[in-house]
C-alpha cells in the first residue's frame, strides 16, 4: 500500500534559504516517515509570498499523495500559508469559536489577552480536521481531497514534532498511508570506509538481489539500511540477511538501530557494572558530552577532566613535569597518563583520553595538525591509539571522539572475559 | 544589479529526504551567497532519477537565472545529474582529456589506477567552464545559456566548500551576479526574546521605513539583520541605523557578526589577560567545548571538569560533603561551590559552573526538570543565577550553556573598570 503513495513536503521560510537555520524539520519529517515505510520524494523550500505559495503547491500536489507543509501559520501579516493554499486548493476556511476558545484559553494562563491578530489563526478547512497545538497557538490543519491529504504544520520545532508524532502518524495509519511492516533494518558500523563495507557485504547482495542496501557515513561511521527492493522480501527476511551483515562485518559492527557510540560504551560498563572518567584536551569537552548525551549515563560515566594547559595536566591528572618536558602533550605517552590519571583521579575503573592538534594552529614534524593520541586505562591493560585526520576543528574533533570511543568499544568487546573476570575479582 | 537575480539551488540525494542527513548546502550555500548580496529564492531536493530531475531542473531553469544543483556528479551508475540535466537544456557534453589527466593523477599521487567509471566524469558542457576539484575527482560544471547560468557542484562538503569559495565566487563576481556593498549587517543580541527585541527596535523602524530588519532565534540568541528594504539606504546608512540599534539594545548587545558568546567572554577574558576555568554537571561538557571551539582558546580557557557525580564534585572541586548533604547537587550554593572550587583547584582567575536538571529524569518539586543553576566566580564577587527551561534533554543542555556564557559576558561587562583595577592591583 504505502509503497505507491507519493509524499512532498513544503518547508516555507527565508530563515533556511539564507543560510540562519538547517532545515531540520525535512530531517525530522523525512526520517519518520521513512522508519514508517513512507519515503519523501521531494521536498522543496519557498518563501512566504503568494505567488511562490500558489506555484510550488500546485506543483505539488498535482503530483503527490500526501503534502505536509511546515511554517506559515503565524499570526502575523507575513504568514499568508493557510489562506493562499486554501485559495489554490479551491477549497473554503471557516472560522471556528473552538480553535478560539483554545488560544484564549492558553494566554490566559499565561497571564495574557489574545491580540485581534490571532483570530487569522482560527480558520480550519471547512470539513477539514483540526490539530491541536499543545505547545503554542497555531494548530495544524489538514485537507481531504479527490484521495489526497494535505497536511499543514506549525513551525516552532516544539510544536510541530509533538503534533507529528500525537496527531499526523495516527491519522496517516488510519488513512492506510503506512504499512505495518517495518520499512527499513538499520546497521551501523565503525571502523571501515563506505566503500570497504560495500565489499564486505557484495557476498550477501550477490546472493539475494531483492536486498536493497542503502550507505551513510558521518565522521567515521558507516550505516547500514536494508530493505526489499521490490517488496518481495518479507521483513523476517531482511532481517535473516542483516544478521548475516552483522557477521561479515565482524568487529565493525556496533549495533542495530542508532545508537550512539557512547551508548554501545555505555551498555558494556552497565554490564560489567564498572565506571568511566575521561580526560581530553584538544576536543575540549566533547568526549565528556557524548556520554552526558544518555540519559542516566551517570550510572557508569562520573565525569570528565578537560586539561587544555599543562598545569591542569599536571596539577590535576597527575602527568609528570618530566614527561610533558620529554614528549610533549600530543604525544601517546601523555594520552596514556591522562587516561590512567583520570581513572585514579576520580576513582573509575577506566579512563579514556584525547590529546592531539585539532587545528588550525600547533602541530609539528612528527605530529602535523590532525594527530590525536588515544590513551585508554582498564583492569585488564593501558594501551594508546594514534590516527590521523584531515578536516577543519569542529571535524578533527568529532572525528577524534568517535574514534576514542570506537575504540574503548573494541577493546571492551575483546576482553569481555578477562575483563567480566576481572571485574569479578577481589577488589 | 544583484536584486534582480533570481536564484534558485537543487540538491540530489536520497539521503537529505529520509532523514539521514541535514542539508547543510543549502545552508552553506544560502548564507554565503546571503553574506553577497545574493538571495536564494527557493530550493528543492529531489532524488537521483531521471524523470525527477528533468521535471525539477525544466520547472528551476524557467524561472532563475541563476541555478547552483549539488551531487549527482559521482562515478556510479546512479548519478546521472550530468547527463539528465545537458538532455534537457539540450546542451552538448564533449570529452574532456585534461579532465581524466587530472583525475588520473589524483589516484598516482594515492597510488591507484583510475578505474574506468570515472571517465564519466571526464565530460563537460561544450563551450562551458571546468571548476577544478581541489579535494576529490568531480570537477564542479558550468554551463551559460540564454544569459542564465548553471553551476554544478560536487555532492562531499570537504569538496563542495572550497570550490564554492575559490571558484564560484569570483565566476558570480565576474559574472555580475555580486553587488559591491555588503548585503546586511547582522547584530547578535542575547537576554531578550524576539518580540521585544522588535519592541525595542520599533522607533527606529518607524523613523526609518526603508531599513529592512529580520529576526532570527536559537537558543536564547536573537540575530538581527539589517539591510534596506527597496536598495535606498547606503550600506553607511544601514551601519548608522545598526549602531542606533545597539544603543536601544543596551547590555543584550553582544556583537556585530556572529561570533559566538564564548568567543565574547574569551574577548573580555583576553583584554583583561584573565583566565577561566568551568565545571559542569549536567551540560556534561558542553560549556568547555564551546570554548575549545574557538582557536587559540588556550590562551584565557584553561580547563574544566565534568562532575557527573558527587564523589567527583567533592574530590575534585572540593565542595563541601555537608553542602551536598543540606541543599542537594542541583541548587545555588552548589553551584558557587563548584564555580569556586574549579578557579581554586584549576588556578584561574575566574571559574563559571553549571548544575541542573537537564530530563528526562530527575528534579524534585524544588527544582523540577529544566532548573539550572549557574555559578560565577570571578575577583570582584561570587554569584548564583538560577532560570528554568522546558524542552528535550539536548535543548536544555544548549540553553543553560548559553545562558551561563552570556550572564558571564554581562558580569565581565557590568564590572569592567573595577576587574580591570582588581586585575592590574598587585597580586
Amino acid at each position: 500500500m504505502s509503497e505507491t503513495k507519493s509524499v512532498e513536503i513544503i518547508n516555507f521560510g527565508d530563515e533556511l534559504l539564507v543560510g540562519i537555520r538547517d532545515n531540520a524539520h525535512l530531517t525530522y519529517l523525512g526520517g519518520e516517515l521513512a522508519k514508517l515505510g513512507l519515503s519523501v520524494q521531494r521536498a522543496r523550500i519557498i518563501t512566504d509570498e503568494r505567488e511562490e505559495i500558489v506555484r510550488a503547491f500546485h506543483e505539488a500536489w498535482s503530483r503527490s499523495d500526501l503534502v505536509i507543509t511546515t511554517g506559515g501559520l503565524g499570526p502575523t501579516s507575513d504568514d499568508l500559508t493557510r489562506e493562499t493554499i486554501a485559495e489554490a486548493l479551491g477549497a473554503e476556511l471557516v472560522f471556528d469559536p473552538t480553535i478560539e476558545q483554545s488560544i484564549r484559553k492558553r494566554f490566559a494562563a499565561l497571564g495574557y489577552e489574545m491580540a485581534d491578530h490571532h483570530l487569522s489563526q482560527c480558520y480550519r478547512f471547512k470539513d477539514g480536521i483540526v490539530l491541536k497545538n499543545a505547545r503554542g497557538t497555531a494548530p495544524g490543519l489538514v485537507h481531504r481531497q479527490k484521495g489526497k491529504l494535505l497536511v499543514l504544520l506549525p513551525g516552532p520545532t516544539q510544536e510541530l514534532r509533538p503534533m507529528f508524532e500525537h496527531k499526523v502518524i495516527p491519522l496517516l495509519q488510519a488513512e492506510g498511508y503506512l504499512s505495518s511492516q517495518p520499512a527499513y533494518l538499520q546497521m551501523r558500523t565503525c571502523g571501515l570506509g563506505e566503500s570497504a563495507v560495500e565489499e564486505r557485504l557484495q557476498p550477501l547482495q550477490n546472493r539475494q538481489e531483492d536486498l536493497q542496501i542503502a550507505y551513510c557515513v558521518h565522521y567515521g561511521i558507516v550505516d547500514v539500511r536494508f530493505s526489499s527492493r521490490s517488496g518481495h522480501l518479507s521483513a523476517d527476511s531482511v532481517e535473516i540477511l542483516a544478521h548475516q551483515a552483522r557477521e561479515l562485518m565482524e568487529e565493525n559492527f556496533v549495533c542495530f538501530g542508532d545508537c550512539s557510540l557512547a551508548e554501545a560504551v555505555q551498555r558494556e560498563l552497565r554490564a560489567l557494572d564498572r565506571t568511566l572518567g575521561v580526560a581530553e584536551s584538544c576536543t575540549g569537552g566533547l568526549l565528556s558530552d557524548a556520554f552526558t548525551n544518555i540519559p542516566g549515563a551517570s550510572k557508569s560515566f562520573v565525569g570528565g577532566i578537560v586539561c587544555y594547559t599543562n598545569d591542569v595536566k599536571v596539577a590535576q591528572l597527575g602527568v609528570p613535569e618530566s614527561l610533558l618536558a620529554q614528549h610533549g602533550a600530543v604525544s601517546a605517552e601523555c594520552a596514556i597518563a591522562m587516561a590512567s590519571g583520570v581513572a585514579e583521579r576520580l576513582s573509575a575503573d577506566y579512563g579514556l583520553s584525547i590529546t592531539g592538534f585539532a587545528g588550525p594552529g600547533g602541530g609539528d614534524q612528527e605530529n602535523p595538525v590532525g594527530t590525536i593520541h588515544i590513551g585508554y586505562h582498564s583492569p585488564v591493560g593501558i594501551w594508546s591509539q594514534t590516527v590521523r585526520y584531515t578536516g577543519g576543528r569542529l571535524d578533527v574533533k568529532t572525528r577524534a571522539v568517535n574514534a576514542a570511543l570506537d575504540w574503548m568499544r573494541r577493546n571492551l568487546r575483546k576482553y569481555k572475559v578477562e575483563e567480566f573476570l576481572s571485574c569479578n575479582a577481589p577488589d
